[in-house]
C-alpha cells in the first residue's frame, strides 16, 4: 500500500513553523508497512490543494492531509476534498451539536457562528469525532479506490485521529487486524553500531517491523507488529524484543518507551533511594532533567550546580589540595563533588558530573573532557571519557552517561570504566 | 517570484528525521520577497526525484533541492538534474582536488573512490563550493529559464549556501543587491498581541519585511531589507527597528538575536556583577540555559536546586516558620531562597524561583502557581503569578520571567509586579 501526506498551511510555507507532523506520520506509517512515496506542503489556496490532492490520489492508494480544518476562511481542505468528491458541502448536526457543546465547556461567550464550518462535511465523507480539538477528521473514499483522511494540523489532535481511527484502518485494509509496538531506548552505543548489530532484522523485516531512530544521545528502537488479535501481536514481538536486547545488552535502559530520567526515578522509588546531583560543566540540566517528571520530588532532592571552582569549594567542600592540584576537571573533584553533594543533600547517591563543555579549554582539560563520579556510601565510582563535537553535544552526552550511571548501579550491572572518545 | 523546495530523502519518508530545512528556507526567502508555494518530499529513487523536480520546474521561477548530493549509490540528485538538463556528469577537477585535499585533512586513509561522485557535476551546471562538508551545491538555468539549485541535507552546510551564495543570487535576480535582517526578541508579551500591535507593519511590508515567530515563552521579529549597499539597508531597517521598539516597549531585550541568557549575561559583565540562582520549580533549568553560553562562569556562580522543603532549609536557610506557614510556594519563600543563594555563593545578585509545575497541586498551590524573588542586597522584588498549560510550560515561562527580572534590573527598567495569568 502506498500513501502520500499532504500538509495544508502558508504557515508552513513563510517557515513559521516545520511540518513535523509529517515525520510523525511517516514513521508511524512505516511501521505498519505503508509505504510513503512523497509528502507535500501547500498553503491556503483552494486551487492548489486541489491540485495538490488530486496528484497525491493520482499516485498513492491512502491520502492523509493534514491541516485547513478550522473555522476560518483560511481553512479550505474541507472544500477541497468536496471538489474532489465532486459533492456538495453539508452541515452534520451530530458535528454542530458536539461544536455547541465544546464551546460552551469553555467559554461564556455565545460561539461564533464561523465555527460551525467545521461542521460543514462533504456529503459521502465519514467524520473522525475529535477528542482534544473541535474540528472532525473526515475519511472519504474517492473515485479509483483511493482513500482520503483528512486530519487537524495540531499535533495532538492529529495524533489523536491517527492512533483511534486510521492507523487501525490501515491496518485493517492491508489485512491485519491490530497494530502493537515496543520501544527499547539505550545510551551509550551510537546509531551505527546499533544498525550494525541489528542489520538483518532491520533489513528482513516485515512483521513485525524494526526501525531505529538516533538524537541527543539515545537511540530508540521501535519494533511493530500487526495481528488479528492484541494478543498475537504481543506474541509476535515478545520473541523479537528478547532478541534485540539479547544482542544490544545492558546499554538497554526500558522496554517502555520511557525517557532516562523517568527511568532513573523509576528505580529510585522501588529500591526506596534518594538521589543528589553536583554538577559542574552540565549547569543544571540533569535536575533539570529529573525535574521535568511529575511527582520526582519523591526520590530528587536536589542538585548543586557549582560553576566557580570558589562554589566547589564553599558548597561541596571540594578540597583546596584538588583544585589547586588536579583541577575542577578530574577524577578527585568529580569524586569530592559527590560525596560533597550526598553529605549537603543527606541522599542516598549522589551523582556529579565536571567537565570542560568547550569551546575553550577549561581548567587545563581539552574541550569534551568529561569526569562523572557515583557515591553511594559503600560504593563509589568515577568515569572519565572524551565526547567530541559542540559544547552542546558534550553536556547532553554526559548527562546520558551520569544518569545511566545511576540506572546501572540501580540494576546491579556493570560500571562503565573511563575510556577514549564519544 | 516563485520558489518551490523539494527535499530528496528515504529517510524523511521513513520518518527517521523531519524536514527542518524546508523551514529555515522558507522563512529565508519570505524575508526577501520570494513566494513559496510548494513543498516537496521525495525518496532516493531516480524517476521520482526526476519527476518531483520536472513538476516543480513547471510551476516555480527557482527550484531549491536539498539532499542526495553526498558520496552513495543512493545519492542521486546530481543525476536528476543531469536529465532535466539533458545533459551528462563531467567530472570536476577542482572539485576532485578540494575532496582529496579534505578527505587527506581528517583521515588517514585513503579516500573510498565513491567519494569522486561529489566531483561529477552536469555539464553546464555551476557549482557551489563546499566550506565546512565535502559536497559541492549545484545552479543550473533549466530549460525555460528556471533556476535550479542544489544544496547538502545537512543543515550546517545548506544554510552556508543560502547565505553565502543562494539568497544574495536570489536577491540579485529580484533587482536588490544585498540582503540586512535584524531580530528583535521580547518576553512577557503573547504572539497576538505582539501581532495586533505591528498589524499594519506586517500587512504593508514589502521592503523591508517584517515577519513574527513565537516559541517558548517568546516572539522573534524578523525586519529583512534588501538594498544596493549594506549601508543602505542598514538605512532601511534602522528606523523601522526604532518604530517597532517603540511600539513594544522594554518586553524587547534583543535588536541582535541574542538568547534571554546570553543577554543576562551580557549585561552581568557590563556591570562587573556575578549572579546565583534558587531553583525549586525550574529543578536547574535556568542554571543550564546560564551554562549553555560559553564564557559564563564568569558571571555565573551556580545554583540551588532545592527540590524539597528540607533541603530549602538547610541548603539555603529557609526558615521553618515560612515552610510551615505560607509553605514553599509563597512569596517569603521565595525571598528567602534568593537570599540564601546570595549568601551561599557570595553573588552580588540572585535570582530564585518556586512553584507549582503540575499536574498536581504543591505546597498548596494550584498547578502554574509561580513565585520569582530577586535579591541584589540593596534592592529586593518579588513576582507571583499564574501559567496555564502542561508542566514543560510553567517551568519554561518562569524560566523567562525569572531571567527577564535580572534582566530590567540590569538595564534599570520597571520591574513587573504580581498578576494573574500568563
Amino acid at each position: 500500500m502506498r500513501a502520500e501526506l499532504v500538509a495544508v498551511g502558508t504557515e508552513l510555507l513563510l517557515g513559521q513553523i516545520a511540518d513535523t507532523n509529517g515525520r510523525w506520520m511517516s514513521e508511524r506509517l512505516a511501521a505498519i508497512g505503508v509505504d510513503v512515496l512523497h509528502h507535500q506542503v501547500v498553503g491556503d489556496n483552494l486551487d492548489r490543494v486541489v491540485e495538490t490532492l488530486r496528484l497525491a490520489a493520482a499516485r498513492a492508494d491512502v491520502v492523509i492531509v493534514g491541516g485547513g480544518l478550522g473555522p476560518t476562511q483560511d481553512d479550505l481542505t474541507r472544500d477541497a476534498i468536496a471538489v474532489l468528491m465532486d459533492a456538495p458541502l453539508v452541515r452534520h448536526p451530530e458535528i454542530e451539536a458536539l461544536l455547541r457543546e465544546k464551546f460552551a465547556g469553555f467559554s461564556a461567550r455565545p460561539m461564533p457562528e464561523n465555527n460551525l464550518r467545521q461542521a460543514d462535511v462533504p456529503e459521502g465523507a465519514r467524520t473522525i469525532t475529535p477528542i482534544r480539538g473541535t474540528a472532525p477528521g473526515l475519511a472519504a473514499d474517492l473515485p479509483g479506490g483511493v482513500r482520503l483522511y483528512a486530519v487537524p494540523g495540531v499535533p495532538g489532535e492529529m495524533v489523536e485521529m491517527m492512533e483511534g481511527t486510521i492507523l487501525p484502518e490501515l491496518v485493517a485494509l492491508t489485512g491485519g487486524g491490530v497494530i502493537a509496538s515496543r520501544i527499547l531506548r539505550l545510551t551509550g552505543m551510537g546509531e551505527s553500531a546499533v544498525a550494525e548489530v541489528l542489520a538483518d532484522l532491520y533489513e528482513g523485516s516485515a512483521n513485525p517491523t524494526v526501525a531505529y531512530l538516533a538524537s541527543m544521545g539515545e537511540v530508540k528502537v521501535r519494533l511493530t507488529a500487526k495481528a488479528t488479535s492484541e494478543d498475537r501481536a504481543e506474541a509476535l514481538l515478545a520473541p523479537l524484543a528478547a532478541e534485540v536486547r539479547r544482542r544490544l545488552g545492558d546499554v538497554v535502559f526500558t522496554e517502555a518507551d520511557e525517557s532516562l530520567e523517568a527511568c532513573v526515578l523509576r528505580l529510585l522509588r522501588a529500591a526506596g533511594l534518594t538521589l543528589a546531583c553536583a554538577e559542574s560543566l552540565t549547569g543544571g540540566g540533569v535536575g533539570a532533567r529529573l525535574t521535568s517528571v511529575p511527582g520526582s520530588s519523591a526520590s530528587f532532592l536536589g542538585s548543586a550546580v557549582v560553576y566557580t571552582p570558589q562554589a566547589k569549594r564553599t558548597v561541596l567542600g571540594v578540597s583546596a589540595a584538588t583544585l589547586e592540584g588536579p583541577g575542577v576537571v578530574s577524577e578527585p573533584c568529580a569524586r569530592e563533588m559527590a560525596a560533597g553533594a550526598r553529605l549537603l543533600f543527606g541522599s542516598g547517591i549522589a551523582l556529579a558530573l565536571t567537565g570542560a563543555a568547550g569551546p575553550a579549554p577549561h581548567g587545563g582539560a581539552e574541550p569534551g573532557t568529561v569526569w562523572i563520579a557515583f557515591d553511594g556510601g559503600d560504593v563509589t565510582h568515577a568515569r572519565g571519557f572524551r565526547v567530541s563535537g559542540e559544547r552542546s553535544r558534550v553536556r547532553r552526552w554526559a548527562e546520558q552517561a551520569g544518569l545511566d550511571l545511576v540506572r546501572r548501579h540501580l540494576e546491579g550491572r556493570p560500571l562503565p570504566v573511563s575510556d577514549t572518545t564519544v
